[in-house]
C-alpha cells in the first residue's frame, strides 16, 4: 500500500466535510432551514440521473456527475455567492481559483489535476456536459424557490426579468428544461412568488 | 415534450429533498451537528471518485456512483437505522422495501425500475461494485467517529469488537481500505475513543 497517497486522499475527504456547513440562500422544500452546498450537490447528482434524457446534445453521464459533485467544493474557502448579488460576484473567480488550488491540492497530484480540470470545465460552460450540468444547477434553485412560495426571491426582492436573464443560458444545455423553467417563472409571477419587472 | 413524464420526474426530485432532513448518528467533523443522509450520500460519491483505485476488483465507477447516490433514499420513509441497534434492524428490510416502492414509484416506470434495481443491488452486496460501495459506506462513519474523538461510539457504548464485526465485510470490497480501518480501530482504542472488548 502506498501509505502517503492514501493519507493525502483521506485528508481531502475529511477537508471537504466542511462543504456541509456552507449555506446557500435557498430553503429546503419541506423544512424551514437553509440548504447547504453538500446536500445540494447530491440533489443535483440525483437530478442528473433522472433528467439526463432532456439534454439537448447527448451527454456523458459520468462526466456530468463528476462535475456536479465537484462544482461547489471551492465554496469551502470562497463561500457561496448569491447569483443575483452583483457586488459579491466581483472577484469571485479569483477567490475560487485560489480555493481550488488549496483544496484540490490536498490530493495526490494526478487526482488534484483531474478534479481541478472538472471544476474549470464546469465554470467554462463550453462542452455539452458542462452546459447540461449548468442547466441543472440553474433549474434546481428555481424549483426550490417556486415550491417554497418564492421565499428567497421575495426576501431579496428578485424580479422575473432577473431570473430570466440570469438563467437563460440553461437553454443551451436543455431546451426542454428551459421551456419548463419559463412556465414556472410565469406562474410564479401569477402566484405572487416573484415580482414582475426589470432588473434593478 | 412528454409533459406527464417530466412532471413525474420533477415530483420525484422534489420528494427526495426530504432526505436532507433524515439525521444519522454520526456528527460532522468540524461542526457539532448531526450529519444528514443527503450530504452523507454526496460525501460517499466524492469518496468513490477519490478512492476507486483501492477496489480489490476493478469497478465500473458510474455503477458505484449511482448506487451510492440512491442507497439511502428509502430512509425518507423508513428512517436511518443505527447499524449497532439489533432491535431497530428487525423488520428493516420490509420497511425499506415498502419505502422503495413508494418513492421510486413516483418516477416513470422505466426509471423507477432502474433505481429500485440499483438499491437492491447495493443491499445484496454481491457484485464487485456493490461490495466496493458497501466498503465506502462502512469506512465513512468510522472516519467521522475517529475524527470526532469517538463522539458517537462513546455515546452509544460501542466496543472495538462490535465495530470490527459489523464492518468486516468492507474487506470484500477493498482489502487496502479494510487494512486502513483496522489501523484506525486499534488507534481509537489506544486514544480512548472506543472501548476495547466484545460485543454486548
Amino acid at each position: 500500500m502506498n501509505t502517503e497517497r492514501l493519507h493525502r486522499q483521506i485528508a481531502f475527504i475529511l477537508e471537504i466535510d466542511r462543504l456541509k456547513s456552507v449555506l446557500r440562500r435557498t430553503y429546503l422544500v419541506n423544512d424551514p432551514r437553509h440548504e447547504n452546498s453538500a446536500e445540494h450537490s447530491w440533489h443535483l447528482a440525483m437530478m442528473t440521473l433522472v433528467l439526463a434524457e432532456h439534454a439537448t446534445i447527448e451527454v456523458d453521464l459520468l462526466a456530468v456527475l463528476k462535475m456536479l459533485l465537484v462544482h461547489d467544493i471551492v465554496e469551502i474557502d470562497a463561500g457561496d455567492t448569491y447569483c443575483y448579488d452583483a457586488a459579491g460576484n466581483d472577484g469571485k473567480a479569483a477567490r475560487e481559483e485560489l480555493a481550488a488550488q488549496r483544496i484540490f491540492g490536498l490530493l495526490p497530484d494526478d487526482q488534484s489535476a483531474e478534479l481541478h480540470a472538472l471544476w474549470t470545465q464546469f465554470e467554462a460552460r463550453e462542452t455539452p456536459e458542462a452546459k447540461f450540468a449548468a442547466a441543472l444547477d440553474r433549474l434546481m434553485p428555481i424549483l426550490h424557490n417556486y415550491h417554497t412560495q418564492g421565499r428567497s426571491w421575495l426576501a431579496h426582492g428578485i424580479t422575473s426579468a432577473q431570473v430570466t436573464e440570469r438563467n437563460r443560458h440553461a437553454g443551451e444545455g436543455s431546451e426542454t428544461l428551459w421551456a419548463y423553467v419559463e412556465e414556472i417563472i410565469a406562474d410564479a409571477v401569477k402566484q405572487g412568488y416573484l415580482t414582475e419587472g426589470g432588473s434593478k
